[in-house]
């Protein structure tokens, strides 16, 4: 990055072109991308998923520890997860950036291979966005399009008494991640000290390049299990949980035994003197699949060893519990991630 | 708008709750709205046009002169004007909004309000989102889709030499205004001189409360009109069919003297002595539609006293040129609004 062009010798257009110009269109389905006012999106009796997200810099990530290339991928992932958690496939996705000048065209191209790196990764196109400056900081806004077939999405509102609850991967990590680069950017500000991230690959992959359960929609279809309700893990398991027990007016519990750590993220916890459960109810950002399935599934789910089976649906006045390991019984609150301060 | 509630008080997914309760699904084809992980459409043999446009504070709008209200409405507008400009029905959109903490509920309540205004006027859905503090200013994306019969999407590049350059309605109204606004801000801020906005109703209702021009796309489809270009004049009439040019490879006269104008609009820019094709080439925001015809559509076109004939399509190495009232010919250069600077 030591060659420094001017976005503004560009200007808007020459910038799209610029940014643009390698698109791969992958999907017969794209007929009409970028460069055009719309995208045209074909279909074949399918039934098409949208959702958007809208990232700001100091307030969803800090560029102090966070690559411009990771931030882009990181980007499109956040979004296809949410196509994911419809039972969906994500096909095509529209990206709008707003930058102050500040930011330099290399800048601009790192953030844009890690978005490319992550359409090849999903097999998504960028169909479309818009680019502008802003008066400050790096402003981010991606939606995602996914296809699926006729009413076989999956929403938040489906569980049903009984149903067991599951969730994919690991949970916590990206929280402890964000923790750990929190504390060494804090170090290196006071002392000067370079970060020390030894041993810690796992938690920091896991918020600064998280990846979004692709496999788990693909298990869903092989084995043929249809959850009751799904959502990702955005905010933080506890919060996630009660949206789907509140919109399927259900209660839950959960076990703090059967909750999913991965061994570094759980040693480094303990080190900083935090409850690893409590990274995983209230640390967001893990990008895992949280769903609900009825009994009869239970032996697809054991096969899968990316699943666990963390809980079970309730009657809605029996309300939110967590048993923690001593057997104790606790209500589950949110406390997830809040980007509205 | 005496009352002012934090926002803090509600919490993001309390906040969000507020802004969506009168939501009011329109189209059969919204099959799951605002609430989930992602928006599902349904489609009936049809295709799906999506476009998407991110409006940053201080780039794209002054909150100054901007009521609020107003600004909700037209941030549907530019967006479903797009859907228009690709010859597509809107249907449905996402938004997103970033805001510091300088707005109370109450104004977002304003500026919600126009939104639903819009999708009222508009017949479109809003089904999805996302909402976020901002370290500064206000900050919207919106998405909009759209659909449109099998193959009857209309791009930039298909113009052919003899077609016949149409745009509706008027243009640099939106510049006029925006320039009378800006002139009003400055004598308000050195002399505290209330502004003077009698007789400019058109013009500031041209930049405040844009209308994207449904009514064309009702009639070409009404009269079997399928034009073989088309964009929205959002950049400026120069800027504008440069497009067209550029990406159908091929070149333009436009005739000076079947432009058209809006009296009180070109009187105001007599007053302040400038020149209204400059306004109308370099102004943007005026959200008409440029298109080309064949020549053998020239009946229909001629029928509709919303659309004017302003030239004709040549060949590229041609160039692009107006022919002012004079009789001179000048080369057209793209000068329009560049949010990229």
């Amino acid at each position: 990055m030591d060659q420094r062009t001017e976005i503004a010798s560009l200007g808007e257009f020459g910038l799209i072109d610029h940014l643009t110009k390698n698109i791969d269109i992958k999907n017969s389905s794209s007929l009409v991308g970028v460069g055009d006012d719309g995208a045209v999106i074909d279909h074949f009796g399918r039934q098409t998923v949208l959702s958007t997200d809208l990232l700001i810099e100091g307030i969803h990530f800090d560029l102090s520890y966070t690559p411009l290339k990771h931030l882009g991928y990181k980007s499109v992932v956040v979004n296809v997860s949410d196509i994911y958690a419809m039972n969906a496939t994500p096909t095509q996705i529209l990206l709008s950036i707003g930058f102050s000048n500040r930011f330099s065209l290399e800048a601009l191209d790192e953030f844009y291979a890690g978005v490319y790196a992550a359409c090849e990764a999903y097999n998504v196109d960028l169909v479309g966005g818009d680019t502008s400056s802003s008066q400050k900081g790096f402003i981010i806004s991606i939606t995602a399009v996914g296809e699926v077939s006729p009413d076989k999405y999956v929403k938040r509102n489906g569980a049903k008494v009984n149903d067991l609850i599951c969730v994919s991967g690991e949970l916590g990590g990206a929280f402890l991640g964000l923790t750990l680069l929190e504390r060494e950017k804090k170090i290196f500000s006071e002392t000067g000290a370079q970060p020390d991230l030894e041993g810690q690959k796992v938690i920091v992959g896991r918020l600064l390049k998280p990846e979004a359960r692709k496999d788990i929609i693909e298990y869903f279809s092989e084995v043929e299990i249809l959850p009751s309700s799904m959502i990702d893990v955005s905010d933080g398991l506890s919060s996630d949980i009660l949206h789907i027990c509140k919109q399927s007016e259900k209660g839950c519990v959960l076990y703090e035994d059967k909750l999913p750590f991965n061994e570094e993220a759980k040693a480094f916890a303990y080190k900083l003197q935090l409850d690893p459960t409590a990274c995983a109810l209230s640390g967001g950002e893990d990008y895992e699949l949280l769903f609900t399935v009825p009994q009869q599934d239970y032996e697809k789910i054991k096969l899968n060893p990316s699943i666990s089976i963390i809980g079970y649906i309730t009657e809605h006045s029996e309300g939110n519990h967590i048993i923690t390991r001593g057997g104790n019984k606790h209500e589950l609150v949110a406390q997830g991630w809040n980007h509205v301060k």
